[in-house]
Formats: C-alpha cells, sequence, structure tokens
C-alpha cells in the first residue's frame, strides 16, 4: 500500500522520511525558542504554493501577518504575494474560535479550506490551546478533536508547539500531543565545540519507514538546509553532548 | 507444571519468552510516543488470529478502527477483512462502559468474548483510565478490577500505555499497574552513533524464566522485527547511553 | 548474648546474614516490580514449614490466595497442601481489618497466629496500610502499631513493599518504615552489558553483624539463587552501574 | 532584503550579529546576578547617544536612577551629563504605570519616546512583569502588548531579565519571553580552573543568520569587552564544563 | 581560651575532633536507617558513664526502653543495670511533653537532669518534633526553645534526627536544624566495590578546630570503631563515589 | 572614579577584592551550616575596630550576644570588651522591628548607627525576614527597603543567609536577594581526597574589577585564611569535583 507523500521541497529533509510527509497527516513539530519551527513551516507552505501548486493556510494565535510576510521576506519567500493571488491565507485568530470553527464545520476557516483547495495548513502554536482548560484530560480532548477535524479536511498540517527545554535532557514529553499526531519533529540546540548547532529529529512517524538520524541543520538564506549527522558525539539528545572516546583518541593519536 | 503459551509469532521475540506470553496473562506494554507499542500489538492480534487461529478483540479509547485499518494495512494485514470472518472485532468504547461492563459481566464486551472465542484483548490504552479518578488508591483498584475481569474470561490481554518518557532514564514506574500485571515490556528510544534506535526489554515476567536482554528491534514493512543486544554498550536505560570503555579501545586499537 | 536465627533456607543468602533474619525481628523487603519479592517472601515460608518446621501466615491484601497457590507451585512449592496440613494460612484481608485485629488481639489473625504457633509471617504489603491516611505522621504512628503487635506475637515476619524506582538511583528512603524495622532488604534491577540482572542487598540489619555485599541473584525453577558481587563495577545502587576503569583496562590490556 | 542594524559598540559583539541588532527589534537579555546584564545596557544605550547619535530611554522598576549614574560612572559613562543635554532619559517607574501609558499611547513614556526621538531603550527588568499576575496566559499575554507597543513605537530595545539559574544547566527557558523576542541573549557563570569566568551567547535571532559561538567575556574598566570561544572545553552549558579529551591528551602528551 | 572535651571514649573517633564535643554543645547526629545513630549515641552515653563517670539521660519518642537494653546488650553495655545504679535514666515520652516541661523548668526531665547531675543526653530522634507543627518558621523556633533549654542545663546533647537520604548526594539540609546545633554529624552509606562501607564526617563544629576528614567506621561487637579515609576514592558524599583516575591508574600499571 | 575601600583585614581575601569591600555597599554572604559565615563577619567587625577605627554594629535574630562574644573569644577577639569600650553594639532583635525601625528612621538601631558613628553592620541573618511574608514579591520589596535604609546610613554590610546546599551543584539563587545587593559572596564545601574541604568565592562584585577565583580557605585559631585555587580540579562549584584528566595523568605518568 502506497501513501502519497507531501514534500517540504527540502531535498536531504524529503530524502530522510522517503519522500516526504504522509498525505493527510497531522505532524507535531516542537522546538526551543530560536530552533526554526516558523520558518521550517513557512518553507512547507511556501514550497508547496511555488513548487507543487498545493495551496497553504496559516492559522496564528499571536504574531501577525505582517510579522510573517515580514520574517518570510528574509528568504525570499513573498507570501503577500502568494495571498493576493489566492494560493495562500494567513489568519490571525484565537484558538477557542478556530477549535468552534472547525467543529461547526460551517466557520471562515473551514470555508477557506474548501473554497481554496487547501492542502497544507500551519498551526502556529498548540501552545495556546493550553489557555482554554486547566484540566490535563480536557486538554487532551480537545487537541484530538481538532486534530480529527484537521484530518477530516485531508490537509496536510505542520503543528507547531514551544518546547520550554533550551539544552537540557529530551527526557520527557511536555505534552499529550505526541501520542495523538502521525509524526512528531523535534529541533534542539546542540552545544558543540563552544558554539550552538542546531539538530533535528523525526523521533515518530506512524506507518512508515524513515531515517532516525540526528540531523545537523542550518538555517540559511535560503531556508532550512539539512546536513550530515553529527559524526563522533554521543548524547546529542541528553544535553551533555561530547566526543566519542573513539572520536577523542582518533583526534589526537590518529587512526591505526 | 507447564503453562500454555502464547505466541507473538515473532520468532526471536517468542524465544526470549520462552515460547509466548503466558496463557491467560494480562501483559502491560509501556512506550513513547512512536516507539511500536500498536504495531507490536496489532501483530501479536494479527498473528493470533492468521497463524494460531485465535480470535482477538481490539479495545480501543482514542483511535476510531479505520485508523487501525489503516494503520495494519501498512504491514500487510487485513484487519477489516478478519473482522468480516468473525475473528477480529475492533470496538471503540470508553473507560467507564468498558469497566462496567467487565464488572457488570452481561455487557456487549463480554459477550463478544465469549460468543467469538476471543483468546487474546488489546486494551489501548490503559493511560484513559486515568480520568476516571484523581485519587491514586481508587485508581488502583480500579485497574485490579479490570485486570481481574480479563483474567476471569481467561484471555490473554496485552494492555498498552502511554510512557511520557522519550529518552530519559527508566527511573520510575508512571503507575501502578506493573506491580499487578504478571508481565511488563518497555519499549523504548536509545541514541545510538546520532541516530535513533529502538529496545525492547522485559522487566518483569512472572512464574517463568525469561531472556532479560535489551534487544534492539525495527518496524519493517512486515512489523516488528527483533535483533540483537546493544553490544558494547552501557546504561541504555539510563538516557546516558555510551560505549563501554572496552569497546572504545577496542576500536581504536584493536583487539589484543 | 546470642540471638536465635530464622533461616531462609537459601545457603547463600543465610550466610551473608550470620544464619538469618533475627527471631522475633520484623524485615522490610523492597523492590520494584517484577524484582522477586513475593518468590523470596513464599520461599522463606514455604522452607520454614518444610525445613524448619516453623508454621506460617501470609496476610495478602490485593493478590488471592489462588494466585499464591498457583505462583508458588511453578517452583514446586504446594501451599495448598501446607494449608490443608494445618501448616500454613493464606489469608486475604484489608489493611483496615488487619491492623484491627492485632490491636483489638482478639481478632482471626491473633487467633491463627496463636493456635498454629505461627513463627513466620508475611505480609503483602505494607503499600496497602497507605490507603488508610493522608496523614504521613499517621501512617507512621500506624506502620509503628502494627510492626510492634507483630512482635508482641513474637513471629519474624517479613513486610513487602513496592518500590516504584526501577533502574534510577537508590537515592531516597519511600516511606519512614525503614526506620522502624529490625532488618531492610532491597532488591533491584542492574543493567550489565545490555541485560537486566537482579542484585540484592540487606541495608540495615539491627543488632547484628552481617555481610554488606551487593549480590547478584537469579530466580531458578527452584527458586532465588544468591550468587557473586558484581566484581569490576561501581555504581550498582546508583542508576549508572559501570564497569570500573581497572576492570575497563584490564579486559582490553591484560593484567599485568 | 537588508535591514538596518542597531549596534552595541562593542566591536567583537557587534561583528558576532553582523553588524548589530535588528532595527525596531525586541531583545531579551537574561543572565544570572552580577554577569553583567545592566552594564551591557548601559553601554548599548550610552554608545548609541555618543558614538551613533541614537537618543534613548531607561526604564527601571527598581534601581533609582542615582545607582545608574553611580554605576555608569565606574565605566565613564556620564549618563547625567547625557540626560542634561536631553539625550537619554532614566526613568524610575514600576510595572503597572509602564504598562497602562504604553497601552493608552498618551502616557509620559510615549511622550519621551517621541518627542526625544529616542532610538533604544531598555527595560530594569520585565521580571518585575510577574508581580501584575500569577496567571502564566495572563502574564504571557502583559509581555506581549508591551513588547508590540514598543515595536510600534519602533525603537529597539533591551529588555533585562533576572535568571535564577547560577551555574546549573541551561536547561529550561524560565520565562515565555523568548518565544515572543526578536533575539534573546544569554550571559553565564562558567567554572574553569577553579576560577568564574563570564560566557556570551545568542541563542535566538529572528529572520538573521549570526555566529552561535558562546563567547568569554570581561568587564574591564571601558565596559564589556568579547573575546574568544573557549576552546578545548565541552559542555559550558550544561553546568559541567570540562576540557574536552583531546585538550587533555594533547596538554598532558603534546601534538601529535 | 579551652573549653572541656566531652568524650566518646572511641579513640579514633575523638581524635578526630581534638578529644571530645565541646561541654555543653547540642550536637546533632545524622543517618539513614541503619547507618548507626542509635548505636554511637548508645556508646556515647555508656562510655560516659563507665568511662567518665558522667550520668546519662535518654529521651525516646518511639523505641521502648526495653528495645534500648536489648540492643546495648548485643554490645555488651548493660543499661539496666547501669539504670538501676542511678546513673542512666531512660525515658519513653513524645516530643509535646517533652518541649513543655524543658519549657516550665519543673517537669520530671529536668528534675532527673538536675537531681541525677545528668551531663550527657540523647534525643531519640528530632525528627519527631515535625508532627508538632506544620509550619516551618514555628518549627525552627520549637526546635532552637529546645536547643537552647539542653544548653540552659549545660549537658551535652547528642541529638539524633533520620535522614531519608540512602545513597544520593549529600546535597540540601533537610531541615533547619543544622544551623542551629554546635556540631553536626552525619553518617551514610557509600558503595564501594559491590558492597555497602559506612561513612562518617564531621560536616560542622563551631569554635573548634577539627579533621574534615570523611572516614570508614564499622559496627563490631564492641560498638563503633572508626578507621581511616577513602582512600583514592572521589565522589563520597556525591552519591556517584568512584576511583580517583589516578588510583586506576595505579592499580592497572603500578606506580611509576 | 575612585571609590574607599572597606577591609576586611585578612590580606588574601581584601586583595581579591582590589582592597576591602566598597564603601556603603550591602554584600550578602551566603553559606551551608558550619562554612564560616558568622567567623569570616565577626572578623570582619573585629578587624574594623581594632585596626581600622570603624565602630560596628551586629544585629542578630537568633542568636543570644552571649554566644557571639563566646564564639570570638575562641579567636581570641574580646567583642563585650569592644562594646564596654563604645565600639561595638550587639543587638538581639526581630525582623520585624528592625525593619521597622529602619523604616521610620527614628528607632534604636538608627540611634545607634548614627550616635556611634557606626560604619560596618553585620545582620544575622537575611534568612528571618522570609517569616515575615509568604509572598516572594513582598519579600522582596521588604529585603530591598531594608538594603536600602542601610545604604543611606551609608554603612557598609555584611548580610549573612543561610544557604542549604550542602555539597550539591550550586545551581539555582534561592533567593531575590543577589539580584539586589551589591556584592555576593559564597561560602562552600568541597569534598577533596576523602575530606571536606572549604571554598570561598566572590560570584558578584557591583562596579568593581576583582579576582574570580574560587580560594581554599581554612579557620584557623585566629579567624578567616585564605589559600591558593583548587589546582588541578574541576567542577568545584558543581557537586562532583573531581581531577582533571590532565592533573590525573601527569600525577601518574609524571610530566612531559
Amino acid at each position: 500500500m502506497n501513501v502519497a507523500r507531501v514534500q517540504f521541497g527540502i531535498k536531504d529533509l524529503d530524502k530522510m522520511i522517503c519522500g516526504g510527509l504522509l498525505e493527510g497527516s497531522a505532524n507535531l513539530l516542537e522546538g526551543a525558542p530560536g530552533t526554526g519551527k516558523t520558518t521550517l513551516a513557512m518553507q512547507f507552505i511556501y514550497n508547496g504554493i511555488v513548487k507543487y501548486d498545493q495551496p497553504g493556510l496559516i492559522i496564528t494565535f499571536e504574531e501577525f501577518p505582517q510579522q510573517y510576510y515580514h520574517d518570510a521576506l528574509q528568504f525570499g519567500w513573498d507570501l503577500k504575494k502568494l495571498e493576493d493571488e489566492g494560493k495562500l491565507k494567513v489568519i490571525f485568530s484565537d484558538p477557542y474560535t478556530t477549535l468552534d470553527e472547525f467543529d461547526r464545520m460551517d466557520g471562515e476557516l473551514v470555508s477557506i479550506v474548501e473554497e481554496m483547495g487547501t492542502k497544507r495548513v500551519i498551526v502556529d502554536s498548540m501552545t495556546h490551546f493550553e489557555s482554554l482548560t486547566d484540566d490535563q484530560h480536557d486538554l487532551r480532548e480537545i487537541e484530538r478533536r481538532f486534530i480529527n477535524a484537521l484530518k477530516r479536511e485531508n490537509v496536510t498540517s505542520i503543528l507547531l508547539r514551544e518546547n520550554n527545554n533550551l539544552l537540557g535532557q529530551v527526557s520527557q514529553v511536555s505534552s499529550k500531543i505526541p501520542f495523538i499526531v502521525d509524526s512528531y519533529i523535534i529541533l534542539r540546540y546542540v552545544e558543540v565545540d563552544s558554539a550552538i548547532e542546531k539538530a533535528l529529529c523525526f523521533l515518530k512517524m506512524r506507518g512508515s519507514d524513515h531515517q532516525k538520524d540526528i540531523r545537523c541543520f542550518k538555517i540559511t538564506s535560503k531556508g532550512i538546509e539539512v546536513e550530515s549527522k553529527f559524526n563522533g558525539r554521543e548524547g546529542i539528545l541528553s544535553g551533555f553532548t561530547h566526543s566519542t572516546p573513539q572520536d577523542a583518541f582518533v583526534n589526537v593519536f590518529g587512526k591505526k
């Protein structure tokens, strides 16, 4: 059985996941502040429209659309123009309204999705759903309902979520969403040689074989570029990254 | 005294536990999101029906049956067909109803078990019982009652449970269920050489000698395949996996 | 001054504690799920009756007597037969009743102890006393009263207690019972060479010289067998067990 | 697209961030007590006026202006004189009033900003906003509103924030501000050779390529001076800084 | 200025503290269950009477006097006989009464101290004062009042306190008593070569030079015997004791 | 700009801070029980009077003046005599009264300061202010008000504060005072070679260049003596002090 793939349009990234995200899937993208969540998500939307002709929708709960236009332009992505061409919609909303519209199925958001033929959706960010309730069981139910609604519309979504973990161990999930979604992508800071690098990892990907590498990536003037693994390094996700003893020996004594 | 074994139909896994799970036992299967809990459970049910002619029941509290059919098809397991043949039932329910029906012994679930001659049961997942009460002593009593009901019906059950621990130390049990069940299986992420691998371990197995190895496993297009131990590695369950010093020396200097 | 010893009937274990537990003492046995608490306790009771002609009593708060008979039979111990011969009693009760009967001194349990000439008692488990009160000072007083009652009856008791710590550091006592009892026995998982082994340690033993070794043990078809220390290993109770540097060097370069 | 840069006037620091902070951006500066937050912020304001002719505003919630004049004079920066010349304003206020004035857009602070042509603003410190509410969602909303108001006035701001972490791991963000601001600068103590050094790192910088080095810095009689990376050191942000094995070998055996 | 010393009568221990405890001082003795707190305290009292002719008082809040007589006899110390001779009093009381009697200065305890000419007092244990109040400031005031009362009577006291820390790091004080008392003695488990040893350390000793060694000690049939330091070991109080690298090299390669 | 220095009269200590504390500054001195806070503070006061003719005031909230006289005499410092000569005042008070008197500016304490020409003040300890309120924002405001009052009187103060951290990592500040004061001095236990040593470190010193060394110090019969750095040691403030690898190699193999 073959499932259609929804490409990021980032060659090495798509290769890691056998061509792209699963069509119609909900994908959680978590990272600390500044790790590049929004950049990766915008690139997914922008490439979707420009390279694959798949209309996109960005739902944002805190940043104004202007901030998106502005930030995207840094990478040469003219979102405003795409919006004018009817291929993109950037909506500033709030979690309550968003949830309600998707539940009732007759709200503005659902209309946009259906009328524009939207294939890709960004939600920035799932963190804001936490203001709707203090009850953990209710929150999970809300998140599940919302994710099911996205799947009902058959869009491929990237759900951003803020992760408070800067450089500590990737020890616990910080919400129940990873259990609900189809894939779980982690962006992360890593300290290497007195500098901060960035790592990317697909921790979960339902119903799909994928590369489990922890890859280094850069944010260049053209967006995200995925590089190689962190060779000769252990504990990248533990918060105590260090050279492997092998690597240390080899660096000093040379290879045998 | 010999107890009958209920096989997974996964050769290396069954070998680890002397042939299979104990007939009539309740078995807890825990793991972080994406570690393969549902895949292993579906494989247990599918092989049960196809290889050992033992009817199965899947009780799910969050995923719709369609999701199960869909995910299983990735591995070539046609659950819908088995359901049509009367050898499998996938029930979407909630913890309250499920508990109540098993308590009263005259509910739909008990009927299914008894009429279909169900031998294998999956509960996905025990985590949802936590929404029934905030009192830890009550929760334990509820879990115990439910597990006793399953044993009363003489089915061999795999009880899934979400574990929030992604890559941290396996330090504390996160519920009291491990004290109640007959066996306790842990699936876990392990970082090796800048990639994420998966480990499997039978931490507890009542009344049975079993292999205590921590084994690497893969999810292939045919389901779970169990591989070798993590040779030359320490601290796999500690969250700080590293090469043993021996292994590091040998890699660099060669064996003496 | 010599105190009589109450033997486990497990040679290497009895040797560790100079012949056995102290007559009339209360002994706390803690361990994570599956570490073998119940097996060790049953072996103590079974050997007590069969080898030393000392009648035994098992008080259980969660498992039914049938589970005990069944589990013990795996090791060839026929508890049902011993009960029929009047040398053993397996009582399913609850903490409130048990405490009350021992307090009033005229309950069923005290009668059994006195009429059967009971010398050995198992309580499975002290953990359930925690449901009686949320006040830590009250709980301690309850536990003390119960332990004093056991001592008043001059039985040698093994008090099981669940320990939630799977593989983390043995850092804190998880109750105040270790301060009250005469000895404190810890069973524990240890990761060695990508496998899970079991360790046993007498952390406390009042008024008695004893071996402080951390010993490896196995659960065989005949019950618990105590083996050697974990040679060449550090940090067994720290959750980060590792080869000593000495051991690592010697393994690679050989002994000088 | 090129964004104008607002320089610190500290050569090596400006070089790290491609010339300076982004014009109109909000920048979070966090550090433990004594790491030099206020010194760096004053230097930004002082150089702004003296070197780049950009009027500045300092809003302080705890220190009196006199303390600022006094501390700045240690570095030869005569803030009082700049204030007399109408190029600087040091305002002692409180979070409630400050927030309210910026919201209403007709308060004293907005007047100062607009009349003086203020280009640079220091807020010392954001920590005091926490006294306005105990609700985390409300606090985030307050912080966001305040930061948006600063952006509306098109000033480049440095928002100080106290970080309670002295020498522990940089594991978690201690507020949600890092997710809202455009850049996130961390000052930090590092123990090296039985002495305390200081490190500086730009963890986040929106829409901009920047150096991710963790640099050593000193507070001299002329203010902050940024030095090199911590060569041969791992774990600077982990709280367990140590020599790399390579470095240790080389120090003892020499280079190959 | 020379202060009189109150000897333990344990040669190596008295030598560590320049002859003994300070006359009239309050001394906190903390340890995990089974580390030997009571044994050391009884030895202090017994030697005080037998070797130095200083009458003693033991105030106990949980153990009955009979347990004391019994436990002491294991070491050949006949406390009952000393009590009959009027040189010792073992009082079973509770924290409320004890505190009240010392406050009013006319209770039984003060009478005993004054009539018997008591020079040494054991309180077993300070932990039980915690049941008097849930307010930490009140508790500190209570503890201070009680300790001042002991000083008013000019006795040298050893105040036992349970420490819940089994083998974890000695990181935090677990009460405010260490700030109030004159000296603070820690007994502790240490894992060495797959066995549990015991360590003793005087962390604080007011107004007195003393040895700061962490010494190994044994409980023999004659009581506590203090041995040497833990040579070639680091991190004894950190919970991760290990051989020093030096020691490891020397063990394998020999000394240069 | 040169600020007058207030000397400790401890040569190596004064040298670390370029001659002494800043005149009129508030200085926080923290340490675990027994690390020597009070000794260092008394030495500051005693030397102030005897060597520099600067009258002193000691405000104590828990210890009686007699305890001070007694403890100081151990070092040959006759505080009683200095008090009789009108150069010192030791006041036993409580936080509420102390705060109130300094606020109203007409209380006994302010009179003493002004009439005696007090230049140096000790507050033992700031910890007791925590009993005034449970609200963290109020507490900070109280502490700030009190510290400002001390500065208003232009005295150089040493504010003692109890630190509960015995040997754990110096990870978090335990109050907000370090953010308010002019300097922050930490006294600390360090385990070296199976013994407890003491370390001293000036973590913060406002408006002043100072040595950031972590220095070993001893309490001798003449008071505090500051010694060298901890050479060849890493992680002194991390709670896991260890030899550097370099040091370990050199100790075994000798220098190259």
